[in-house]
């Protein structure tokens, strides 16, 4: 079979609810790490890879950029931003029973997320930690007659068959991910069947190594065109703790004249710039990023 | 036995190395989950709780900075770094046939960090991830009989008497985690036997909703004062998507004037400033953070 598209597996995970929104129509293909995947695309076995980026439960943000940045060839060519939403379930055979649960698995993210709800009305139960949500569910489903339950998103619910007993049960509701659309080219991707929620720009900026304040200037170049940043994030190099450089989200699409004079002046005060993409947004949800400035 | 310190469990992690180095002395106790671990700071169950805080394989940096901010009491009093080295491991019943390995088990960063090594010399092998690289060591010396093999730590090779067949398997060396002491007041931990390799104050600011260009505002105060950032960080506020604060370090001491003065100038244009420690950085090796802008 040819799939044409890979992501961040496996079934049941909230990068599938990305996959399906922006993909309904393809062959899709789950692998079991972030750089499987993004080698997937670089080698031609998939068009696109999603990955997670930013707020995620069961991948990193570093790791995608790490490698979308040492891969010089990849581009993000669509976002789309996913409600994390984490239920308690159980298998259909305990839904009468499900007060005698006895242990609960989850990944350690969602467990840790999940800490009001466990610590208040599950206070005798044991937590075990697992590699996803969804690994949690289908071992849930595996063992219909010892009282465990899980604690994972809808589909995964649906995926493995089990009952959602209390819906919600994380600390802090309006959780999102972002997950990133990878692609040997920078043409945009359009979804045919979702609004835009508006376009991005991703730079990474390094900084010459003995100027002092390069920063706040490189921030100026931005701030005097009125180009408002969503994101700003300072990662250390791969060259050991001593050496930064900046991830950088604007909230403009690539134009002919105001991304590229930005770019031009912070080259000019001796940084380097790369940009890892010019895309549109879309969104699972009604919410919208906004300004970090307003 | 009372417990003085928490940690992020489980044994054999890079957490532990941690706390054997900052508190070899004291009675420590693991914990499933890093709210769990502060949690027990908070309640008085431990003096002290350390946790992961950046570029970790085992935690998350944004867990610890959420329950930090949230929970208002709790400050941070230290640092440590601790370099991060993978090794491919085995029970020694299969030293002399590691070659005949079929699987290899660890945590899905670690996998994801040595995909250099697994694709080329291990490419037959299947991968299967666990929820911590400790873990994965222990289900190897679980099963002797088995050709299996884990990538965790040397402390995890010790702890579960595994054979090391390869050292540093990582696909870029210089990893490093950083992780903070956690304690229910502001007072500094002085550890005898590390040497002190510098200062560090954490901020949490929060920019006023209306105000276009407050970002490179607020770093005017720092750069005009030649105060040098080592990290920056733009975190979603948790009311949703829309608004943002920012997290900055800077390598400077909580001291009389500097510091309270520039919160009083970010104050004055609107920003909400909180200061989430003021500590002592100490390393497991030579290297030490370098500033942004130098």
């Amino acid at each position: 079979m040819n799939y044409s598209v890979g992501y961040l597996g496996p079934k049941g995970t909230f990068t599938q609810k990305a996959v399906d929104a922006l993909f309904p129509d393809e062959q899709v293909k789950s692998y079991q790490t972030i750089p499987l995947c993004m080698d997937a695309v670089k080698f031609g076995h998939v068009k696109y890879g999603v990955v997670p980026i930013e707020n995620t439960l069961e991948g990193t943000v570093n790791m995608t950029l790490d490698y979308l940045i040492a891969s010089k060839t990849l581009k993000v060519v669509s976002e789309i931003v996913v409600p994390v939403e984490q239920h308690f379930m159980v298998d259909p055979n305990n839904r009468d029973r499900w007060k005698e649960t006895d242990t609960i698995y989850s990944h350690p993210h969602a467990l840790a997320q999940c800490h009001t709800f466990l610590s208040n009305e599950m206070k005798n139960v044991s937590v075990e930690p697992f590699t996803s949500t969804a690994a949690a569910a289908k071992h849930v489903s595996d063992y219909p007659e010892r009282s465990i339950g899980a604690i994972a998103n809808d589909l995964a619910a649906k995926e493995y068959g089990l009952e959602i007993i209390r819906r919600n049960v994380e600390d802090v509701t309006n959780n999102h991910t972002r997950f990133v659309v990878i692609h040997k080219n920078d043409t945009a991707l359009r979804v045919k069947s979702m609004p835009i929620q508006g376009f991005k720009t991703t730079f990474m900026i390094a900084l010459p190594t003995d100027h002092a304040g390069a920063l706040h200037q490189v921030l100026s170049a931005f701030a005097w065109r009125r180009i408002n940043l969503s994101k700003i994030e300072s990662r250390p190099m791969k060259t050991g703790l001593g050496h930064y450089y900046f991830l950088i989200d604007v909230q403009q699409k690539m134009d002919d004249i105001l991304i590229p004079n930005t770019v031009a002046e912070i080259e000019a005060i001796g940084c380097q710039v790369e940009i890892l993409g010019s895309y549109p947004q879309y969104s699972l949800d009604a919410l919208t990023e906004q300004d970090l400035d307003s």
